[in-house]
């Protein structure tokens, strides 16, 4: 089989809405980066994070255990790095190939909107 | 020609939404894998499915005929081993080259939302 | 400067939506094929169209003038071989390098939904 | 580290919608291309734009500082070469690499749309 993933991966439009509509906590409006482990040992995950004004943050660092996925909610990153409405972009890289698939749900409006695009692999 | 596709690829943001808006069954919530299978032969494809709590399931196994495509709705697959609302990512190999296109429609609020990738390419 | 695109891509979610809500013709439900040919040569670009049930139609042929753009609503194809509501994949070879993106406005329900991706480069 | 990037990049499908709803501003429809510059050096960046009936436009330059990003709007590049409705593709070449992520926020109706795909590295 061939190596499932990558070690380096970007996410160019980081940008968590600010607001979000109605009490649905499954509705609100958020980031994730969607990541596989199909790998039989852990992958140690660094994010890094660039911003438009000031130095990276980070990396903050995340274990996915083996054969194990991670939807992880972009504003729940340990130490909360992120905070809504501002711009970013992020660096993922793992000690272990990874794949990553980057998704905006965007409840400002009476409806949702949704986008998604695999992440750019660097190596 | 060059060769059409390839043997293995991962949609990794799997997420069926829980709810639909509506009567319409077109317009239920659902998640797609689309493939094409270009080739003069049948494609023996098998899915593999992982999660953040378990051992992966699988692998499901669906063939397309040759030069045929197959959309395929990601909660009938054979078994039906896929949940609505539980986070998941796939792995899809053939052995045959085919390509994967990962699209969601999501009516839980009452306008429908979609969201589409290319899968990523293993090999 | 390196070559700005491949000579064969696919795009494999086809389905035109068989609905549209309102008067606006910008707003009706389209799927479109956006195409850069930024060579100094013209791009013969031929379409072939696969289904699930059925042979594959065409090549349908097209030519994109040097240093030009195309974006394709793929209803008005030369021959209108794609009906709304059908699934279909889509194999786009040309003589020059071109770079093509995949796009479907939905506006069945009150308000339109987006999605896009980057076509899959076989070569 | 690998190298986090490209130098030279294509979005296909660029197209600014020409009406928006409400007057929150964050809110008006829009095209973004989002850009990191990981690099310990600026990145000069060159946006060629290319049309359907008439010659390319460009480059419009711009300088992305070291290890910050670029959220450009593409309404707003210097000179405005872009207008709203209009087909147009964009070159985006760097002499550092980069990497670019396209999306429209699409409000012309009650609830906006989103798209977003990575774009496509040509080198």
């Amino acid at each position: 089989m061939p190596k499932v993933g990558r070690n380096s991966w970007v996410i160019a439009d980081g940008w968590i809405p600010p607001g979000s509509t109605g009490d649905d906590p499954a509705l609100i409006s958020h980031e994730a980066a969607c990541i596989l482990n199909a790998n039989e040992e852990p992958a140690n995950v660094l994010f890094s994070i660039f911003f438009n004004d000031r130095d990276p943050v980070g990396p903050v660092a995340l274990t996915i255990p083996a054969r194990r996925i991670l939807h992880q909610n972009l504003e729940a990153l340990p130490g909360a790095p992120l905070s809504r409405g501002i711009d970013y972009c992020l660096l993922i890289e793992s000690d272990q190939p990874i794949v990553v698939q980057h998704t905006r749900l965007d409840s400002r409006q009476a409806a949702n909107a949704l986008m998604t695009t695999i992440a750019f692999p660097c190596d």
